[in-house]
């Protein structure tokens, strides 16, 4: 990962930050999953086509789980072969068990994301495992995918990082266990989630800076959501820590089952602008984010959508970054 | 101010950030200016009696500019009459010209806020004058004040730091040379503001280094729009230089005038919330500035209104800094 020295702080410090960094979407997995509208195959099709026509080349596409869960993500498999062939896309699922390992493995997804709650109260609720269980898992995930010589990557993402509705403390030692657990067992890379919106950029910066302490350049990336607007500010916290990349859905879509009508993750192209602003490249084009995201707010209508540029439009003085 | 050094940084770094900061209220000038709602009298005066009980002490309860500019901010001396019996509340007020300095003078404001656009088309536009000539009418506002054995301070504050919709850039030599130039023409402080939201917090934190560098702890407030959504990412980005005062409308009233529907300032609870949940203490009482945005969101019925913390709630982890 290359670093510039961006800019003097104190006199006498440096803060530093990538020169790049990679917008992921997930609005198709963590944004659809939790909103009442079904997108056609069709549309989400169209969506990955112009996402990728607008310069991504990360896009979570869906999730292996049950039809009967997520119905909204039945259609998983179509996605990720579509997806594939769109050239430099790396595509990812979320999968929370070994059958969906199996599927993602079968359809050759670049990378699957397990899910792993640092809080006991939220894993018990959502997932119905425990920590160590769907740490047990991950090590049969990694032997199910080198015995069928696949290269799907597997990243272990520690959910409730920074808190739980639930559970409210999540200790920042549980966290980095959890997260060490995971790549023991052979998860090739970590990301932390701020499942809630719990985190704040003092916060952000000591987690991420420890966490980054044990994994190195396999902490991937950073998953913040905009519960509290403190979203983008959390990004900017974590980038000084050396993240280079960062989950979002376009338009903010996703919500929060706690809390009803507050945003979802941080906004696509509200990222992809505030990176591309303070010169770090995002290959994005803005103007056709922000085209795609009038056409899915199109699709969308009736539910509660997030960001600001779209509304307020680029700064005259903008410049993409190189 | 005293600081406390937060958290390790890259291992061999910190940052630091102030033990407290101020979230000024600028809600019933920048805020009711900027919209169409025209608040009485009466409910101004409960608005601050409010924000007093919860814990803020300094308020910029209006601006003495000809009443058939703005009308809605008519009232601005009765209501520095009112505040200044509120104990212990820094009373501010914009004052454009040296008319306005003499009303704050005679009213015994504490604090007068004169702007200055480092833009030259937005100053021509706005001010009706150059910055140079804004300089100028500070030297007669000190002689004026000084004059009168007054203690209203003068603070001058370099709007369009970030850029212009007008002309676009503004040049950080430009906008330091004002901010130079008010101080030695008497202004006893001097702030920064982003008046169009244009900052970004690599941006921010170059220039209020640099302004820093100049003015010392004369550097006395950011005032961050929040058009992008970034107001709050830039507050922490000012913060790791050591300002440790931000101005701010409850409920992020105000918008700007360039893109209809868009954020105001930085939302009043969401900072207060930022700034306490970082360990910074801002004095305020969170659950009482909620009651008090619920109160003037009804008198602002129509309007567009900002922030996120209203909606989500605090979390359950949270305490306030003492």
């Amino acid at each position: 990962m290359s670093r510039v020295r961006a800019k003097p702080l104190h006199g006498d410090k440096t803060v530093t930050q990538p020169r790049r960094a990679v917008v992921r979407e997930v609005g198709l997995r963590d944004g659809l999953q939790s909103i009442s509208t079904v997108l056609p195959t069709a549309r989400k099709k169209e969506w990955i086509r112009d996402a990728h026509a607008a310069g991504q080349r990360e896009i979570e596409v869906g999730s292996f789980v049950p039809a009967r869960l997520l119905p909204q993500l039945a259609d998983t498999a179509e996605l990720v072969a579509y997806a594939k062939t769109l050239p430099g896309l790396v595509v990812s699922v979320l999968v929370p068990n070994l059958r969906g390992a199996e599927s993602a493995i079968d359809a050759q997804a670049d990378v699957m994301l397990v899910p792993l709650s640092a809080s006991h109260a939220h894993s018990l609720a959502n997932l119905r495992r425990t920590p160590d269980e769907v740490v047990a898992e991950v090590a049969k995930m990694r032997a199910l995918r080198d015995a069928a010589g696949s290269k799907t990557l597997i990243e272990g993402g520690v959910g409730t990082a920074f808190g739980c509705t639930l559970q409210g403390e999540v200790a920042a030692v549980e966290v980095l266990r959890c997260m060490q657990a995971l790549l023991d067992a052979g998860a090739d890379r970590v990301s932390l989630a701020d499942t809630v919106g719990y985190a704040n950029p003092a916060a952000v910066l000591r987690l991420f800076e420890q966490a980054r302490a044990i994994a190195g350049e396999r902490l991937c990336c950073g998953h913040f959501h905009d519960t509290r607007g403190l979203a983008l500010a959390n990004v900017y916290a974590a980038l000084q820590t050396g993240v280079d990349r960062f989950d979002a859905t376009l338009a903010g879509i996703g919500g929060c089952p706690h809390a009803p009508g507050a945003s979802g993750n941080a906004a696509s192209e509200d990222l992809a602008f505030l990176l591309e602003d303070m010169g770090i490249a995002t290959g994005i084009d803005l103007h056709r984010l922000l085209a795609l995201r009038h056409k899915v707010a199109a699709w969308l209508q009736g539910e509660v959508l997030h960001g600001t540029l779209w509304r307020a439009g680029l700064p005259k003085t903008f410049a993409p970054t190189a």
